[in-house]
């Protein structure tokens, strides 16, 4: 992609409204724009980032047995009066009369759908397990929206839901999405820890929120320090193994995590951080990334949907919901991976894979050269972005750092007319003279 | 895939209030399930398909030159105050309150909001031409929503716009639309023909609709039977060569067509049809599925969205937008390509590329043929939906035609003790034996 064609509206300042480090970054790298108070445009560049979240977010799904489908964003009102969530969800509940005076919703979370659509269709224990989630935008009216796309109330969420046959096979299900959230996020650059979690409005009993440490993080978490030494799961890990998968989530549960949440309102929790060695204490900043649960029946008895057992019987089916927002992920891969001059993406979710800088473009050499680079980088399939414009040398750097893809090209006609150019590794700052061709061959290594 | 661990869940019944083939079939196939009047899921079937229209349309936006950004669907009703279209759109428009008591709305087009963005950001003719797209839920509260995902409320729309200095430009811009408009539809299987349009809310002086002939189609046209002759531009083509792509949307506006609508309004074009010869009247049923228009500085006046031009002087831009409704889209493939037992998908939208039918699970040496073939299949790059279930093989191949995979292999004991299988082609019916290998041979060939 050739910069001068491209829309990537980088900004001097710094919004008014931006309290956090993501937000600042993504408005000033020209990825997002506010349209209204918590609702945001994704600019080309912030687009791209969030669809290579999102493509992380589904194959993962994918891989343990989740199957994708598409829910409206709009909802009858029916379906929340039916599972007697209507007047729980309170203000944060998007409501809408349609022209037929119908009472419809906004939907902040598809409980009740997918539900409806499982009872639709499903009569046997024979076809389950199923799981079956979307990435849907999703609303919901917070009082205070902030933090740009990390809590606004347009947001995107990755949200799926397990049905099962019984407490064992439910708890299976939410093992298998405990074990690929681990997976998802270590793909997008990110350690997470997994603690215990209150249920809030969706209900259950068990749950779990994925915590990513990030010094700028929102909230106080506390956790062992044996967490530093956890492998993740390989992609090879066989999902439909219950007691593999078990072994994985017992390993990850057994050392204490809690949020700060937890540690005011359960006794337990503080008594064990204080019965912890000193050296074993991590306490640190965190950002809530996914959040997973299991509530048995409480949607499937008031929604009757039930399933005919191997008993001949009819059985209310157990089920889960599981959810990432990539929105709010994107904005903690940079509360995470980020310094002074901007942000420092993961290769995984990089916007593009190299920045080519044209120290002087209308130089024939100069222009010669990226030309090269830039076909030969797309010919091994790498996504360069191309700065090919009239701005000056310091404007093009700090533009490059700014939106921090992992690898620079940088072309001068000093180094050109001598068949060299510049590679600069943006998370460490290292540069490197390079003949045109060996840093062609470096960076399609790098891939 | 396997069948046995997928959601397909296949109807016998037509939904009652089904009243056009494409709706019936959606619905039988297990594509989609209605929630509320016009308002659908996807289940996985159709979002299969639903992802393989919007990567066509995708391809071809971008090879236009159109760069992809997401706007929200919730926008604030003060920008269509601003441009003045706030009370126009009428009950079509699904107004809402939020929790602050501010109007907003559920986005039914996104003139208003993208010329925002523009403004925000351009402000020179140096950063034009600017062509912005994006692919997202639409509300239109119709009066009366029908004919299933082709006249829905909540629907999605690829909806672009464009920013020029001056008309000339401008028309460049449309161009260039225009004529990606003809290689998408035809790389979804379908031959369009573009014809003069009214404009409606959308306003403007230059409107074209692009037509899919169809026998169960919506309206009635009238066309030179010149364009069956015509071939689409090659992927290939120069979109930044101005007067080829001129040349094209010429070749393409010069033979009379017209809609029926155009005909009962417009004298010229009931003269220009009883001018031609009989042998050159093409009379048939025709389905929109893709709405242009040129509208010049209607929005970027009242919003004041302007750049600096090449005199120094402030120059309001020539705007246009350009829709393609790929929920819309899907079901007219749909209408144009069936038969009395299903859908048959053309090859680049076809949610699987092969249907794999094992006729006796269970039999070693069908099991151990059909996991053959479907290794061998997916290792070649090819998606298989693999009927591995204990249906009865009327039933499986009842639903193998229905769901229009372009090819069946079917693996039966008797064929495969002398090891072969029959390959079928779903569009002609052809059904051929083969030796395993060579069945695999030809299915990776096809491709």
């Amino acid at each position: 992609m050739r910069l001068s064609k491209y829309f990537l509206p980088i900004l001097k300042e710094n919004p008014k409204d931006a309290e956090i480090v993501s937000h600042r970054l993504m408005a000033r790298a020209g990825m997002i724009k506010q349209q209204s108070a918590g609702i945001y445009s994704w600019l080309p560049l912030g687009k791209r980032v969030l669809d290579k979240v999102c493509d992380i977010v589904r194959e993962e799904q994918n891989r343990a047995g989740a199957i994708e489908i598409l829910m409206p964003t709009v909802q009858s009102a029916d379906l929340w009066i039916e599972s007697g969530r209507y007047n729980d969800y309170g203000d944060e509940m998007l409501r809408i009369k349609d022209r037929q005076d119908r009472a419809m919703l906004f939907g902040p979370t598809n409980e009740e759908m997918v539900t409806d659509i499982f009872r639709s269709y499903v009569k046997s224990y024979k076809d389950l397990p199923l799981n079956l989630y979307h990435i849907q935008w999703k609303f919901r009216d917070e009082r205070r929206p902030r933090f740009g796309v990390m809590r606004g109330r347009e947001f995107l969420m990755k949200d799926a839901y397990s049905f099962d046959l019984d407490y064992e096979a439910s708890k299976a299900a939410y093992n298998r999405m405990f074990v690929s959230y681990l997976r998802t996020f270590e793909r997008c650059g990110l350690k997470s820890i997994p603690m215990r979690a209150d249920t809030g409005p969706i209900g259950g009993s068990l749950s779990h929120e994925f915590i990513v440490l990030a010094e700028t993080g929102e909230s106080q978490v506390f956790c062992h320090r044996d967490f530093e030494g956890f492998a993740v799961p390989p992609a090879d890990l066989n999902y439909d193994d219950d007691a593999a998968v078990a072994g994985i989530v017992e390993k990850w549960t057994t050392p204490f995590a809690a949020t700060d949440e937890i540690m005011e309102k359960e006794d337990w929790a503080r008594a064990a951080w204080d019965g912890l060695a000193e050296e074993a204490r991590v306490s640190a900043r965190g950002i809530e990334v996914g959040h997973i649960f299991h509530f048995g029946t409480k949607y499937s008895e008031p929604m009757n949907a039930y399933v005919q057992g191997p008993d001949g019987k009819q059985h209310f089916v157990s089920m889960g919901s599981y959810g990432i927002g990539p929105s709010r992920l994107l904005g903690a891969i940079i509360e995470a991976s980020h310094d002074e001059a901007g942000i420092i993406w993961p290769k995984s979710v990089a916007p593009f894979d190299v920045g080519l800088i044209n120290m002087k473009p209308g130089d024939t050499a100069c222009d010669a050269a990226c030309e090269k680079i830039e076909a030969a980088l797309e010919n091994a399939g790498l996504d360069v972005l191309y700065d090919d414009t009239d701005e000056r040398a310091g404007a093009k750097f700090a533009t490059a750092d700014l939106i921090g893809l992992p690898l620079q090209v940088i072309a001068g006609p000093r180094a050109v007319a001598e068949g060299n150019v510049e590679i600069k590794v943006r998370a460490t700052g290292e540069r490197e003279t390079l003949s045109i061709e060996a840093a062609i061959n470096r960076l399609a290594e790098a891939r």
